[in-house]
């Protein structure tokens, strides 16, 4: 059975972020899943995704930690109130912080995973924790602080009345 | 008198990070400057780099301040020795650890820029607090611990020993 990523239900209108939005060509489309109680992406970093020769990109790692940790998030929020993702009305979520411990350089060439704990899900903010795997060796963990989009923010970007 | 950006004087093998290497074709080629004692990087993001309609993406925001950070760090440590960045041996600086609080959106469509403060130079390791801003408007506070490049790991950069 194919699980649907957490992203791939956002609404069209809030599916163009470059991290994960699946109708932003040129993004990174970042997806993410249940796996039991924790929630899982899988990435291939591109041989451009280069910072020291041989070693993925800083600034791309905390890109990954962070949509997975909106995406994350939402997911737990509609878990929190028992029901599924495809359920009216949408929750979505932006980051109020985020924080990346490097632990060691993460090695280019080969897949990463990234895999999140909700932490705490608190009226319209959810903290993750997640870590990040190149191969079994954890090269790097974050922290997000996730807060869900108002209904006033939300109306704004109903089909045809945004600004993009 | 045109200023060499920071980046700028990175030696040619560490100049292919996606975020700041100016030899990285499909990079932001990120870059900062002295300003007084504050250091200095503006960015035009373009409209794919979108997260929610209207605004910028923040992976792309985190990925400005780590760069700008150790960037900043490198050219603080010269200072601190006393020396031009064109001088021998190079040094050069990794994040261990990034932390980003998004104040407010970051509107998409107006040039960003980011303002470094250095707070600590310490042995191999120097904090950079940064201030994202979007026209006149504070959206993003950073701070990039990074640490200086052992020497072992820079001779692995020399030409043609490098694995890229």
């Amino acid at each position: 059975m194919t699980q649907k990523a957490f992203q791939d239900y956002y609404p069209d209108d809030l599916s163009y972020c470059y991290g994960c939005g699946r109708l932003n060509p040129e993004g990174y489309h970042i997806k993410s899943y249940w796996e039991g109680d924790e929630t899982v992406c899988h990435f291939e970093p591109q041989p451009h995704h280069i910072s020291i020769p041989g070693y993925v990109y800083g600034g791309l790692i905390a890109s990954l930690i962070d949509c997975h940790g909106t995406g994350s998030a939402a997911a737990a929020a509609y878990r929190a109130q028992g029901r599924s993702m495809d359920s009216q009305p949408p929750l979505r979520f932006v980051t109020a912080s985020l924080h990346v411990d490097y632990l060691r350089p993460t090695p280019l060439g080969i897949p990463l995973t990234l895999r999140g704990r909700i932490n705490e899900v608190k009226g319209r903010k959810v903290t993750v924790s997640i870590t990040v795997y190149a191969g079994e060796e954890a090269t790097a963990t974050g922290e997000v602080v996730a807060v869900q989009i108002t209904d006033e923010w939300l109306q704004k970007f109903k089909p045809g009345e945004t600004s993009r």
